[in-house]
């Protein structure tokens, strides 16, 4: 059996089930981040993100980009949970043929948005390889009120979105912004059920929600905000890396949220009991039921 | 000009130049592990490294091996400044061709040396890629007053060393113990003033140390503790990838240590002024003064 016989998010799990972990975890694998006991009143968050050079990003793209896409990724995990990111270490593979003024590029795009959002880099490791590698793990802390995880939606909830969603692959996962203020503007002004960001593709993000929560949702398909870059709905609905948020509120605390006009949150669905399983309404009203689409390494 | 032109360490300084970290910040880049503020009594330790396919073990070995060694490396670290392994998350790297049962292997190896250890497995990210590649983001938490860095060696202080050396490449990288146990029994013990793991070659990282500290050293060749593989004294000089421990202390607590007999500590060397530089005295009993020779990835 070879690894794309059994697919990413089956290995995941194969992994997951052999996993035990003390009560110093308040979460572990599968969220966002994990979760880690800090203080009375905080929460600790750590994630990590690897992106590689054919897969991830092309080798043609300015370094800089790169170096900043590393370190964007990890921020909207934190982000996705709420929290606020802290430090930072990178591990980078880098080819010996590659010239000192691209791997210079590298890090003045990762630098320039640690700064930008106040992360410390507090080290790292450089190995030698022959594509491209930048791996980045990041901590972040949350209040323990304001954490959010996949596991919270629950039926009658007002699924959330924000910007606009599809044709990442144009551009944007290169150059989007972690919605950082977004989450934290949430948090601090409303009750947020469960928070995840779009890095498989909104089908496939709000099945990890569901899974994790237990829960079913009826999603309009005319309702999804298109970017301009989109292909049409189906784009949005499977386009990853599209690094918005989707969350889930109260249908008061929702409404509440999308009137409040800060920033742009726009309603796509409604969170429904399992058994109700995971349906989109199309343009002409009609239903149909998903298996969840998006994109996954094998 | 290539990366191999101003060469691995050329180019952490280019980095580390870079850098600028808020008070949180204890120790940034530049030791075996950042370290960050936890609590009244208490740091936290993070750290990462990266093992290829093709640089830092054989397609060939059993992946058992190199699941372990991907966590043992961090482990060391984390002793190195004599702090608690806690919690890890692992980034991977597959070839879509990989069977599973490999993977399984992997996971075995790694899973196994955890659960020695107490540390939790707390999150992941998987990616194709064309070698495996492993990529272990560690945290750890050590006592304020047993805190442990490459900077603290004075002069006089007596140059020790855990196990023996040489020959690594032969087998001992793949299956090493990290001295977790022998660094807490150190400090738990002992005033120890500087410490750092042998993962670059004896003389590179008493190099390390002398740089961080601004002192000088003079080791003697005789007295190193040759390992049954090593072809020689110039081979335990430079052999990367020991992760033994490299540490000094006073005069006074030297001879307490190597005394204690608890754990192998040999003596190997004494801390000197920095205009000294770091001479070794050879089996003839002649000086030479060294520039630092050991693993480098370019």
């Amino acid at each position: 059996m070879r690894l794309k016989d059994i697919g990413e998010f089956g290995l995941i799990k194969r992994f997951r089930d052999k996993i035990k972990t003390d009560n110093s975890v308040v979460k572990g694998s599968g969220d966002d981040c994990a979760v880690l006991k800090l203080d009375k009143d905080n929460y600790q968050l750590f994630t990590c993100d690897m992106i590689i050079e054919g897969v991830d990003f092309k080798k043609t793209v300015d370094p800089a980009l790169v170096g900043r896409k590393a370190l964007a990724i990890s921020i909207s995990d934190i982000s996705a949970c709420a929290g606020i990111p802290r430090h930072a270490v990178v591990s980078l593979g880098l080819p010996l043929a590659m010239p000192v003024s691209r791997v210079d590029r590298l890090a003045k795009g990762l630098f320039s948005l640690a700064k930008k959002y106040r992360i410390n880099i507090v080290g790292g490791d450089i190995s030698s390889a022959d594509k491209l590698i930048i791996d980045v793990s990041m901590l972040g802390v949350v209040e323990k009120k304001n954490l959010c995880l996949r596991s919270g939606a629950k039926t009658g909830d007002i699924i959330m979105v924000t910007g606009s969603l599809g044709g990442s692959i144009k551009g944007k996962h290169l150059k989007f912004e972690p919605r950082l203020k977004e989450a934290r503007y949430l948090v601090n002004n409303f009750k947020i059920n469960s928070m995840i960001d779009i890095s498989d593709g909104l089908l496939q993000d709000l099945s990890h929600i569901l899974e994790q929560s237990s829960a079913g949702a009826v999603m309009y398909e005319k309702l999804i905000p298109l970017s301009r870059e989109a292909r049409g709905v189906d784009d949005a609905l499977s386009s990853g890396e599209e690094f918005e948020l989707l969350l889930t509120a109260s249908r008061d605390q929702a409404n509440r949220i999308i009137k409040s006009s800060k920033y742009r949150f726009t309603p796509i669905g409604e969170i429904m009991p399992k058994a109700f399983g995971l349906r989109t309404i199309n343009y002409k009203n009609e239903y149909s039921r998903i298996k969840s689409r998006g994109f996954k390494h094998f």
